[in-house]
């Protein structure tokens, strides 16, 4: 399993439509990408703006080539998409450890 | 609870010895400080320099204030500042979203 985790900012007074586009998003499409394990969306508290959404994947192929050279990525796009203030940063993370607790 | 996310730059050649390092000082250090509720830490795939260190604290100010003005945080940072190759970049977070599989 490998984490992605992107940095995505949106325009200011926005956030309480990007919640509901992001959360729609997650559960209408990625949910069914193959490959999908589980997913947490976070809001930053010094930036308001900023969002960190982290996609655990089975394998990095799942998402880069099955998920972004699919049908789904399209959809995905057009319901996030348009609430960026510019190109999210996107990368993909192992795991070193982590702690029982960390689910919370 | 609060997500602080930390960003982590380190000098190529140094990846064993800093997981080695800054899991110890989780361990050693973060796990006794107050308001401490769980962690993670994962490594790069693209950037393999690169670590985010995520810890869930009670509040913002556990953190920001008991930690960073106690006495842990200069053993925090004589463990893990040597592997620094830049000062990390540090936000905090707050929960939009997360499936119930976000343990995994």
């Amino acid at each position: 399993m490998i984490l992605e985790i992107a940095d995505i900012h949106i325009p200011p007074g926005k956030n309480a439509e990007f919640d509901a586009a992001i959360q729609r998003g997650i559960e209408t499409v990625i949910a069914r990408a193959e490959g999908y394990r589980a997913h947490r969306i976070v809001r930053g508290i010094e930036s308001p703006e900023r969002y960190i959404l982290m996609i655990w994947w089975q394998t990095l192929e799942d998402h880069t080539v099955k998920f972004r050279g699919g049908p789904l990525f399209a959809e995905w796009r057009a319901i996030v998409q348009p609430f960026f203030a510019a190109a999210p940063s996107v990368e993909h993370y192992s795991l070193v450890t982590a702690s029982a607790g960390a689910a919370s």
